[in-house]
């Protein structure tokens, strides 16, 4: 018979990056090492009815570029065939760069333009991203920076949203590994709280919030330039950060060593949360900073990886409040994940 | 055959009162009307085995107040079981209010006292919230009220959240029909951003956001004291609003002719969405203002109930963003609901 939990009493955390109150509450949790996804697998369709798959892509949006350059390629940078905004639409550059439009009682609007692109991962149905080598996943990481820079042209676009949707519940639409990169006309709102919450940060003690980061008692895994742990106030149970040692704004600064290096590791986070949490769904996003930044902004500002497994639903009070209950204490979840038991693959 | 919708161009709208811009993409949708909910019929366990079914009464957790006071109740305010935050726990009232202990790079923390209360809206096991008569509904609506009025006599609480979870994927763990009224020491990030966005809306204009709600188009039913219309920056497919007409900070000022006008509409409101949608999962929220408010901010607060359809699931993008892509123009949303065919209860 498994030995209970010692009672914990809830608590209200504040983490100095998001600015958000997260509730612990572990009277309304299982035992933490007893959570297990509980959604069925991923609807793996026939890959010749796949677009993703190799052979089919001219059932695709146009390419934008592949790796390697050549029919037997290993990563496709595509557009999403349903796009979320236009790149074909006029987009009016505006005084102070806002152009936006005040309506006024109705609030404000710009019209939809941007860029919706996909990374495909691997060319093969079957494999999923964390069976890729440290180098492979680096690649796919050098390929989204690559786009990154492209996307730097377009003078109108303000932040490059990347991120990952595994599992029809995370919200993927097809079971063939990819991410998805959205550019942004508009800083999101996340994204300014989140600087903002930098900057408070700096202000007070001089230093950039993630380069101090605390993570006794909840780091996971580090390697030589990357970190992860879960976060002091995550919104979710068995959320994790991937954080660069050194302080870097934007993920475009990463360099190829590096991307291996961080390939490593969110190869090795994906597995240990597959293995501890049966393969849940889940989303990764990188949180990286604006396109344009000044430079007391550039002190502040560090990116990170974040990966949330999909396993409690999101209910009234999370929509009305913005705050989160988390059943999971952080503390608990890292010393869960620091000690799953990885096989080597062979 | 139906006729195909014009291609409309995707938006990007900012909410005057959640100065949230959210992404309007048709390209991603079926035709409006084509939205159906998919999810399962909400299980209705054997209404023997229900600790909120009248004569189960022993199962709960303790009876805060009954409607009426006798054993014949109508509605029941009870504590919850599982509460997120703990009323036993010593809450130190700080300095200036903020009571919270900087951990530096951690971030802050306070202990998670709190009151998590269910108003269970009904004796019987198979009737729904808009089966109620509008009166009886109203009854509901007051029994929220004299809670929080009971409530606001804890000096450390600072909001009041009142919600409903209907439908297992909407967060709802017994079927029995049940709101949740939680009470934070904290006021949450959603609130804090909403009353500073209904501010910078007053600074410029000199008016109240919400009582200046353009309702022209996306309007869906009015009565003497509230409208109900479809939110020109709506962050979710068929989101809802219900605002009073006249200028009110707080929901517990309702009184009990508004709450029965409110119930009205709320009913038609629940059962024009479940006739469109085809009975959705859903949750409601009552965006009010946090308890303690300066006269000046009382001007330009503005309290609203927000009904949300689960149709569409959150993925990385909105995760990492805090944007939402929502596939439905409010206008569309509005039409289809203004003209729902609600046949007369017999």
């Amino acid at each position: 018979m498994a030995t209970p939990t010692p009672t914990r009493s809830p608590e209200l955390r504040r983490d100095p990056v998001t600015n958000r109150w997260v509730v612990f509450s572990p009277a309304r949790a299982k035992r933490p090492s007893d959570f297990k996804s509980k959604s069925s697998e991923n609807p793996n369709h026939n890959s010749s009815s796949c677009p993703f798959c190799i052979g089919n892509e001219h059932q695709c949006a146009p390419e934008i570029f592949r790796v390697p350059n050549e029919p037997n390629w290993k990563h496709r940078v595509i557009e999403n065939l349903y796009p979320a905004l236009s790149r074909n639409l006029e987009y009016p550059i505006g005084q102070n760069g806002d152009s936006s439009i005040d309506l006024g009682g109705w609030g404000r609007v710009v019209p939809g333009f941007g860029l919706h692109d996909v990374v495909i991962e691997t060319p093969v149905h079957s494999v999923q991203l964390s069976d890729l080598s440290p180098s492979e996943l680096g690649d796919v990481l050098i390929a989204y920076k690559r786009r990154i820079e492209q996307i730097k042209g377009f003078d109108s676009i303000k932040y490059v949203q990347v991120f990952k949707n595994h599992g029809a519940s995370a919200g993927a639409s097809l079971s063939h590994s990819h991410s998805q990169i959205l550019s942004l006309p508009v800083v999101p709102p996340s994204v300014s709280a989140r600087i903002g919450s930098m900057k408070e940060y700096f202000n007070q003690t001089g230093k950039c919030s993630l380069c101090e980061v605390q993570s006794k008692d909840v780091l996971i895994n580090e390697t030589s330039q990357f970190i992860s742990l879960a976060p002091f106030a995550a919104s979710f149970p068995f959320e994790i950060w991937i954080i660069p040692r050194d302080h870097s704004s934007h993920f475009d600064e990463l360099d190829n060593e590096k991307a291996v290096d961080l390939g490593g590791l969110l190869k090795l986070m994906l597995r240990k949360m597959s293995l501890q949490l049966n393969n849940p769904p889940f989303n990764f996003m990188i949180h990286t900073s604006p396109l344009q930044l000044t430079n007391s902004e550039l002190r502040y500002s560090h990116w990170f990886l974040q990966i949330v497994p999909q396993l409690t639903g999101v209910g009234g009070f999370e929509l009305g409040s913005g705050c989160y209950i988390n059943p999971v204490f952080p503390e608990d979840a890292a010393k869960l994940l620091r000690e799953v038991n990885v096989p080597i693959e062979g």
